[in-house]
């Protein structure tokens, strides 16, 4: 199974985009960004790059060309309603030098929903189907107007419960490949009690990636140490090693999850 | 006072670069750019991109070169304590091609916030006061590592509490430009129902933003509509014409701040 376990190893990266106005004014805070995230390192899919950019094609389309490029795969939230700032879909469309259209499929889904709710299907709805040409549609559960995938790209809504659910159909579309094991150990030093030998770790396990994150609660400091490896027995390696270095300090910390 | 007045409607701009691995592990969630964004917005500074990249050298030269070229001021957040994995400082004085060392007046700080806690100020604990030469230090109240502020680059801890410690200390050192004023309506309404009278309202008021923000709470749909501006009067104008525009369509909806 030497092949089985190669592929295992093998490094799968993402890019997201976060396309909105509002997030960069501080009205929204954002969640999709750590949901994408937990949800792709689940299958081994390492989030390696943010950006939050404004609802403006050159710079959406400037964000997307890059990252698609650069990363096995590329996901954005927002822009893809039917009202005048949703240029998602268009800009998408141009990043690519594809043209783009309303979509058969997505007319009918969206005939059929409002259909149903006696809803009239004017031609700001009719926006929603408009998808790049080669594209194939994400299922939109919540509200129906679908998201589209176009290669390694996967455009999504902003709405969070609308981009949980489309992601629900996009994980089984991807292929992920080495997941991230984490460990967490809590301690209640400072940083800079522990930074030193947390150095030396480090350098002793090249392949696990060691985290420090200080937290000061109600004047109580303490330190989150993170290590994060594809490699379970270099991690539970450099884990077991850490526990020393903390009894060396005269604290056992508390593992968490 | 025309010149005045002429300068109240600069449009000041600013990017922001979240440093860390931990947000783009989905482990914690980012709080720091809600707070920046609308902390700047109050003084007239525009939150125009934000990227979240990990603790890689090359990846925040990068970024920080981009941005200090193409936006007023700079602020990042992250990778600025005693451990190994905080490669900020030296990253921005690699992005300036300046040296970095320990900052005499850095080193004083710590030396007398370690003395008056007892606490051993360590070689880890020293390399808080490397800063890139030619840097002026941002204060920090709550842990007393100093952040740093290089040309239109500042540079503050993650941990949101000393973020926020740092820019009290900052926002007066900026020069706000024009202030983008909002108004928002929430009504209960698909934005569908509303996009192309929306569209035409754009068209008319070119120059106010006009957003549009649907939400799903308890099986009822709605959207927050937002109008943006720096002019006050065309955002007032906008605003009554998008009140008779609801009338129309037989809803009020509520204002809110």
């Amino acid at each position: 199974m030497s092949s089985d376990s190669h592929s295992d190893l093998k490094l799968v990266t993402a890019a997201m985009l976060v396309i909105g106005d509002e997030i960069l004014s501080g009205r929204t805070q954002d969640k999709n960004v750590s949901f994408v995230a937990t949800a792709l390192g689940e299958i081994g899919i390492q989030l390696r790059e943010v950006r939050i950019i404004p609802d403006v094609e050159q710079e959406i389309v400037d964000a997307i060309n890059h990252f698609r490029k650069k990363y096995d795969y590329v996901f954005t939230s927002g822009g893809i309603g039917p009202t005048h700032d949703d240029i998602t879909a268009d800009s998408v469309a141009a990043a690519f030098g594809v043209g783009i259209d309303h979509h058969p499929e997505a007319m009918e889904i969206l005939t059929r929903h409002y259909e149903t709710s006696g809803i009239e299907f004017n031609d700001a709805r009719k926006r929603m189907a408009r998808i790049p040409d080669g594209a194939d549609l994400i299922e939109n559960p919540v509200s129906k107007a679908p998201g589209f995938r176009l290669e390694n790209v996967f455009v999504m809504a902003g709405v969070p419960s609308i981009l949980q659910a489309m992601m629900a159909g996009v994980l089984p579309l991807l292929s992920g490949g080495a997941r991230m094991i984490s460990r967490t150990i809590g301690v209640p030093l400072a940083e800079g009690k522990v930074a030193q030998d947390l150095g030396l770790l480090q350098d002793k396990y090249p392949e696990v990636s060691i985290g420090s994150y200080p937290y000061f609660r109600q004047g109580e400091v303490g330190t989150n140490l993170v290590l994060r490896s594809i490699h379970g027995d270099k991690l539970d390696a450099a884990f077991s090693d850490l526990r020393v270095i903390l009894d060396g300090l005269g604290v056992t910390g508390t593992e968490t999850t």
